[in-house]
């Protein structure tokens, strides 16, 4: 089997390619081929004996997804957007690579099928920002998406065009809304959202960390594993038991900061608990409450999508999965 | 005001500038100068002594937008689409036609603004058929946008397009989705939801119709006046009012069609009501399942739109607008 995965730089597209090599296949095929691409050189992974291409591609441009199809690839992962903060920032380049890039690609697919039959099955991230406030106390799976940035416009375009290319029979689409990730490993940044990874993984080695929302604030999270555990069942899932509805919202934990705090003080104690700085940022905060913070995804758990049940569980993937199994 | 209206050599498009012209403005301005677009050639209004341009034009070709906005108009309506069956038959041309073209008008006037402050108002006809089964009793205001169409799902697009660009100011939009047209003028079309209409219009100047599902059937219906009241109304609300969420569903009738069949035998009597004749066809059986039969569009109550509340009144609605007041 040969899979495609575009946005393989990414922290999500290098965890989903490390499980896929390290479990040697997907869905009971064997995996031969893995092209992985992303507007940043992505890095071949260690251990795989197959055939492996990295290509630094803008998907954005016409005719650069036409030469990633024209090899037939039989799955492919869709991970590639430029994050919300920057499609707000730059409206061009926002529509240009969250939209177009995602339709070129699905029209790449259709027109390949004109030339051979051709049927992949293809999993696209979307985001839980294709719903906007107000919000019912918990956003069930027939509730609209009413995007209030232009990022959560095109993920909520990317679904519906999803949907109607599935419909249609040009690929087999599943869309999948990730909660936010949280421990997202690596450096804080300046994300808004960063702060509820920042006040767990900063501590959990020692480092002070910001906090610019109150501790009643309450989001919906999945680890980084969950994530890559989504992107493998969607990659699997029979999609006949999914319908017509192809886009989910996805399991997660509806936390609020404080129960981030108190799950960050049973699992490293209160000398991480106290490397949290109150810092309150009226801009963060302002746009935090904009956010989802609870969902019933009643569809997802009936299909088989799991998340994490609590946030010491979140702690604890993050300290295995990052940390060697080891905490300061 | 300059008003554009694209779309108008269409049914609702003809009588908006006719309800324009007699009105002789809109929201306490004069109609100064009008500018009739479509890709068949429109009719100018008789006895308008303004403005008016006629143009043949093709939305969907690029810098054929440009060129109309040019002219700065202060209110757009844009109401061309290729209609739901040619949509799904014709993929590319669906596409292209109703999603390529509203995508060029809205970057078109995002580009005007770019020039010089530009913020025209911007009403975009929507459908019920973003929507998809299966439905709740009545479809309320937060229930999802699933359509299982081509067609719904251009809508849905142009729907998520036109609160964004709302929302960052390049123009004032609001977006209506119209109910089925009952009673549409005109001969008997192929369109599967054509019967609605036909069962009335034929029966009330003495021709015979064809009734092709069974009584039982219940959608949701406006007449053609409701539609220009709603377009209308549109043009001039307070978008303070509407909100962010700038896509609404429109008040409506539903009714069964035995309810419609009871309105003409009260209007007409029997003898108009006889000549329905009774001819099952499972494939527009099969379409009409698939389609929204009631709705509680409270957000366009609250905010003023109103349509029939009978098809009696529908039905006397068409004998005015349509039979000078007279039946056979």
């Amino acid at each position: 089997m040969h899979i495609l995965i575009i946005g393989a730089a990414g922290m999500v597209g290098r965890k989903l390619t490390d499980r896929l090599v390290a479990d040697g296949g997907i869905g009971g095929k064997a995996l031969d081929a893995l092209t992985l691409v992303d507007v940043i050189p992505p890095v071949a992974p260690a251990g795989f004996t197959g055939k492996v291409a990295t290509l630094t591609v803008d998907l954005s441009q016409p005719g650069e997804a036409e030469k990633l199809i024209a090899a037939r690839p039989d799955m492919i992962f869709h991970l590639a957007a430029i994050v919300s903060g920057e499609a707000e920032a730059d409206f061009e380049k926002g529509y240009r690579i969250n939209l177009d890039g995602t339709r070129y690609l699905f029209e790449a697919v259709r027109r390949e099928g004109q030339k051979a039959p051709y049927r992949p099955r293809l999993v696209f991230t979307s985001s839980i920002a294709v719903f906007g406030a107000p919000f019912p106390a918990k956003i069930d799976d027939t509730f609209l998406s009413t995007p209030l940035t232009s990022y959560g416009t095109q993920k909520a375009i990317g679904e519906l065009l999803l949907s109607d290319y599935s419909r249609r029979g040009f690929f087999d689409g599943i869309g999948i809304r990730l909660p936010t990730i949280c421990i997202r490993p690596g450096k804080p940044n300046k994300a808004a959202s960063g702060f509820f990874s920042n006040i767990l993984r900063e501590p959990l080695v020692g480092i002070e960390a910001v906090l610019p929302v109150a501790e009643e604030v309450r989001h919906w999270h999945a680890s980084p594993r969950a994530a890559v555990g989504f992107l493998m069942h969607a990659a699997t899932i029979d999609l006949e038991k999914v319908g017509p509805r192809r886009n989910l919202s996805l399991p997660g934990l509806s936390a609020t900061v404080g129960e981030q705090i108190e799950a960050l003080r049973r699992v490293a104690g209160e000398k991480a608990a106290k490397l949290i700085r109150r810092e309150p940022d009226a801009v963060i905060q302002k746009i935090v409450a904009g956010w989802p913070s609870d969902f019933n995804p009643a569809r997802a758990l009936s299909l088989g999508f799991r998340a994490e049940n609590s946030f010491d569980e979140i702690i604890r993937v993050h300290i295995e999965d990052e940390l060697g199994g080891k905490i300061a």
